[in-house]
């Protein structure tokens, strides 16, 4: 952890440092990847056979290509009722969300005949990655899986590996309560390629999202362009904005949230009391021996956490900016006038009750968002990355008249002869 | 150009292929690309001094590095008045269009305190490629500024080659129309670099947009994520649904409209009538011979081009969504019920009075549009391709009371014990 202050000498540039210096996982895998996907895309499921008996462990034809629907409802039943009860509020409270974010059609009629507008439709199927492991999480396939059921899509297929054959029973409960269409216990680059081009088993998918390690992650950058991709995903961040009226052990643990996801995970809190920034500092290593995920998250605060000192709360804001973080707690009385201030962010927690933990599961917003400082461009997961856009228009004769000349004249300064006569035909 | 009939033996295997085997220029570019972006990132501006003298063929110091705004101005000035005139009617009508898609901010607030939503921001710096040479067109540069401006884009930059240092007057006039910031005489995929990662004398932008050749595209599908990129993009083409009641000749002009754009333009006519079919490809042969792009248009049609019969023009729906094409026409008396059954497709043009390049120049919706069968899954630009939303959450005490045990009982059925705890503390 490094502790920065705004008035220290040498700030600008250490601040510089820590937005510049954000690592990705960025092992050179694109070659290993890109002979995964080219094995795929010529041998199919032959290929994925041999990459699961390698990766994997076991023998899909022994183990079986897909879990079945069944296995999936059963897994869901023998859920502790607790748990299914959690996990239904979510999906509810997700879908009630994501269903305002449904894009209207549009039309435009003007006086003399001319028409534009706008369709929406969903993609035809979407394919999820859920990682096995450490991070097969069944929330991460409600949040990804949602938002395609809302858009419309006919088709959901589901990725997964089953490390020795094993697969997790949390993850087909979420998959028989967002109504998977189809699992196959696939995973890794392979999983993505056979996603993007098909296989005579597993048929092509339009749009691939979910979560994966780098290799998956790479598979789907090279892939973007052959189907649509949710985003390149980095490493989780948060950062909190925070006075001392805050209980230092609720703000250490908001903290201590991202840090306990991964070793490069990164915690940020800005401050204006230097007593409050000593007391959460303390508390983050009281708490971090507690948890379970203790060697992770002392890992991941080490390394990545910082608390840096500001004059005033205001003051954090432009820097907030600059980091563009994945998650932004503003943990005050009155938040709206900092919230007012943020440009760049994934997903905004505004005041002391709502730790970001929240918004992970239940609160129904999309925990898929933009990492290392994409929220600068990019968006959190939504209806619209699983629909398209048709614009359309219609002319009258009269419309034609109206705009066609122009149309013409540009066609003719551009030196393209027959898109000029396309319109003067009808003209004249 | 190929000829296809729906009622023939091996039809199905035939517009198979002509789905698949749909070619992009994919020379291998990779590592080129890759070694000049490399290049840019470690040495800025000596790259592209560098690169522009060899592939640009003069000094960015003797010719100036930007073009000044002045110039820009001075460019519009002396434009013919028709023209200027005809810029200006689109520069009107695609801004009144994108306005329109500007979207709303959202707050939902329920009963018990809870309440989410989502705010909408443009990125800060967008960055436009404006190719030299045969795709230097003015209406490029309306139709990837415009949406950029409307979404409230601060920094907008445009990036352009300058081969032997002389620069396009028509694209400088486009410049000054769209108010861009800055205009820089440089291109190929050391632009783009710069544009990403930014030198001593080209801050960074957040998203790129615009067409170019195979270097150019390469490096945008190479730094997407590091910012935000429009598409990527591959030849054009268009799809014609036509009965026998059309003009060959409007039908032919439609068709080349497209293959005159490039050797690897692709046009398609979908009719129910033989006669109309070879109606049309007369037409297409005698018009070709009196065009000035005649021998890319050849080449195009010859290599790309087809007709394929139907027994309705309703069968010929399901082939066109397999297609997915960039543009379609629908030249009947009555498009509704053809539009209804399109699922995929970029932009739609309804109606006999429609031809497509109006859409190119004047109409209002975006000519940037997906291709190579991308609008399966991908859009049109738009004003939100430059813009992010914030989704956000905020919980009163009774708030977190009614959602929080769910997230508290998920976290910990995930092995994240740190997020349970956020929440707990809060709880009790």
């Amino acid at each position: 952890m490094i502790r920065l202050d705004t008035a220290a000498p040498g700030f600008a540039a250490a601040f510089d440092t820590l937005v510049n210096d954000r690592r990705e996982a960025d092992a050179d895998v694109s070659r290993d990847v890109a002979a995964i996907i080219g094995s795929v895309r010529r041998e199919g499921d032959a290929a994925l056979h041999a990459f699961t008996k390698k990766f994997d462990g076991h023998d899909l034809n022994d183990s079986g290509w897909r879990i079945e629907r069944a296995d999936c409802e059963a897994a869901l039943e023998t859920l502790d009722p607790d748990l299914r009860e959690a996990l239904t509020l979510a999906r509810d409270r997700i879908t009630a969300y994501h269903e305002k974010q449904r894009p209207a059609d549009a039309e435009y009629a003007e006086d003399n005949g001319i028409v534009t507008g706008a369709r929406w439709r969903g993609v035809d199927a979407a394919g999820l990655y859920v990682p096995g492991g450490r991070a097969a999480y069944p929330s991460s396939v409600l949040m990804n899986a949602i938002p395609a059921r809302v858009a419309g899509v006919e088709r959901l297929v589901i990725v997964t590996p089953t490390p020795r054959g094993e697969a997790n029973l949390l993850v087909l409960a979420a998959a028989a309560l967002v109504g998977a269409d189809e699992v196959w216990r696939v995973g890794g680059a392979q999983a993505i390629a056979a996603l993007a081009y098909g296989t005579d088993r597993i048929k092509p998918v339009d749009v691939i999202c979910g979560p994966g390690n780098a290799w998956v992650a790479e598979a789907k950058r090279q892939l973007y362009g052959v189907v649509g991709i949710d985003m390149v995903a980095g490493p989780s961040e948060i950062v909190v904005v925070a006075d001392r009226a805050n209980d230092p052990e609720w703000t250490a643990a908001d903290l201590l949230s991202q840090s306990e996801h991964d070793p490069t995970s990164q915690s940020i809190l800005f401050t204006d009391d230097a007593g409050f920034a000593d007391a959460v500092a303390d508390a983050v290593d009281r708490q971090i021996g507690t948890l379970s995920t203790a060697k992770v998250a002392r890992a991941a605060w080490d390394a990545n956490g910082a608390i840096v000192l500001v004059r005033s709360l205001e003051e954090a804001m432009p820097l907030v900016n600059r980091l563009a973080p994945e998650h932004l707690e503003l943990a005050v009385a009155d938040p709206a006038p900092l919230f007012d201030l943020v440009r760049h962010a994934g997903s905004v927690f505004l005041g002391r009750h709502t730790p970001e933990a929240v918004g992970d599961y239940v609160a129904g917003p999309n925990h898929v968002l933009p990492t290392g400082r994409r929220a600068r461009f990019a968006s959190g997961l939504s209806v619209l990355d699983f629909m398209k856009r048709t614009s359309f228009l219609s002319l009258s004769q009269e419309g034609l008249a109206a705009i066609g000349p122009a149309a013409v004249r540009l066609a003719e300064a551009e030196g393209l002869p027959a898109h000029a006569r396309s319109v003067a035909l009808r003209l004249s």
